[in-house]
């Protein structure tokens, strides 16, 4: 068996991989959400200056991949890799952005899981001997994803209450060999799970099932238990999806009431009229490189598991009478080496 | 310095890993060409029995998947990861493949260039000393990436010459730990390169630029020189690339005319219309997989570099003004370990 495997899906680190730096940027409406004082910076106009959308959205990833680079205090030229992906077809946000950054570069696509699979690749790298340093990306746009994947903005769509609003935003971490942590040390890798949900203002429902598939893998292959963290967050399940997690983890045995949330769920407040909560790329990238790193470095957070979700969901496959297939990818993130 | 990196892109893998198994099935337009005879299966029919282009790309790379691993003597539950990505938005050919395999999945999207990424990748994760065996594969389908990239069938749309045509097919390749090569010994991963080419139906001339600067970096990190290959091959240039990559490598001193060709003017005969040859993702990946491999295996050739090249072009930022990005990733195989 390959020595840094521990269980069907999960892989312990060696020597664990150090987040050496972060930086978000999130848009306006994000700002003025609970968690606005974790963000490096907060747009005061979506598009900031670009003709579209999607242009905007390119702009808004490559500034934080510049930024957590320059916090590092690193160079483009000290990366070996750049790790990104995001909602958009043909990954364009992400393309566009490693156009100017001359990174040796992988594109993925996870849909919303796009951040903990970069982080978990990217660890990959790092403890393999194959990188020094690396940085993982992802990034989403309202504007962009809502006229690719349910319908133009202009035509005034009115939206369910389980349909939820992508996060205008990006998130950058800057992985490295050296470092003092917070260190990535486990990483779980999903597989497609399909529960036959076919409706695209309902992705928490469909990505429920991932992600408890994924969270009863983590526990068994790794030992831990849900006290084993002080804090268990899901990408942007939303509150509908919380929900199902909540229910389906404590049928399976695990009370994870006290110790769990989502990402989707934290990034808006009730008030901002966002329906079941946050979604998006950039959801899990702000909520990880802002909240959760700001709060580990700060000593509120010994060790965090972030497990984010992605609904594959495609219009084409869909109105092809196809449902929407889900996968989770948990990382275990710690202060201290084991 | 990383312990397995050398030069600036390109790492050295310490325990190489092996090529144990492939698969390739391809669209009848492909079984009539040149290399119709290296193909594992050739389909009399290109929807296979599907309602949908989509669907049947995705079943002829569930299907190749399939056979790849079965071919090795493994089963799905021996394949620790599966890397799969193809062309279509949210690579719904890979998802919906994926969804019955059960494998910790990785989705990739590299357009054309993903033959190659995930085989980098996987043999990282190999080396590195996480998985044992897993599987890399992509697709592609001629109908479905008209409609998507270009104009849908119905149209009649006329083609350039320097249009190239999809192909239908697919490839599957199984890694191992333990196996008896052909190896793979280096990995050059690409950069974006954006030279302004604007034209979707002129990939070759968008990639070309990528696919030089891959070459030169690879040569200079490895110290390697065409003369130490047995074949140097690009992914999908097509006959338009092929013939800038062999201009401008001459200029940079390098002369590739008897040792370089590209996947995408192998595949197709002249007489098969196809214009400036074949591209898609599936086009390196049912040539490396079916003629590639299996010469190396009966000792034509002893090492090759194969370069899959990925035109990122998006349709959306094509109407946007923008121009077409490219990017290479290359691999050195080895019948024997260094």
């Amino acid at each position: 068996m390959a020595i840094k495997r521990i269980g069907s899906q999960t892989v312990k680190f060696q020597n664990p991989p150090s987040i050496i730096s972060t930086y978000t940027i999130v848009g306006p409406k994000e700002g003025e959400g609970p968690l606005k004082d974790y963000f490096d910076m907060i747009l005061e106009d979506d598009m900031w200056g670009q003709e579209s959308f999607e242009k905007s959205e390119a702009k808004i990833q490559e500034e934080a991949i510049k930024a957590a680079i320059s916090n590092g205090k690193l160079t483009n030229q000290d990366m070996d890799y750049l790790l990104a992906g995001d909602l958009l077809n043909q990954i364009v946000s992400s393309t566009y952005s490693a156009r100017s950054l001359s990174i040796p570069y992988y594109g993925l696509f996870g849909a919303c899981s796009t951040m903990t699979e970069s982080l978990s690749l990217g660890a990959m790298l790092i403890d393999g001997g194959f990188a020094d340093n690396l940085v993982c990306a992802t990034s989403s746009h309202f504007s962009s994803a809502e006229r690719q994947f349910r319908f133009p903005l202009e035509y005034g769509n009115q939206r369910k209450f389980s349909a939820q609003w992508t996060v205008t935003g990006s998130g950058a971490t800057v992985l490295s060999a050296n470092g003092n942590g917070p260190y990535i040390t486990y990483a779980t890798t999903g597989k497609i799970i399909d529960m036959g949900v076919k409706e695209a203002d309902n992705m928490g429902a469909a990505m429920a099932p991932a992600a408890i598939d994924t969270l009863l893998t983590h526990f068994k292959d790794t030992g831990y238990s849900p006290k084993d963290y002080d804090l268990i967050v899901s990408g942007d399940l939303g509150k509908v999806g919380k929900a199902i997690v909540l229910e389906l983890m404590k049928k399976e045995g695990y009370d994870l009431t006290d110790i769990y949330t989502d990402c989707g769920v934290e990034v808006f407040d009730i008030q901002q009229d966002t329906h079941a909560g946050g979604s998006g790329c950039g959801c899990a990238a702000v909520v990880l490189n802002g909240y959760i790193y700001k709060e580990m470095m700060k000593g509120k957070f010994s060790r965090v598991l972030v497990m984010a979700t992605g609904a594959l969901h495609s219009p084409t496959m869909n109105q092809q009478g196809e449902s929407i297939p889900g996968i989770a990818h948990a990382i275990t993130i710690d202060v201290n080496k084991d």
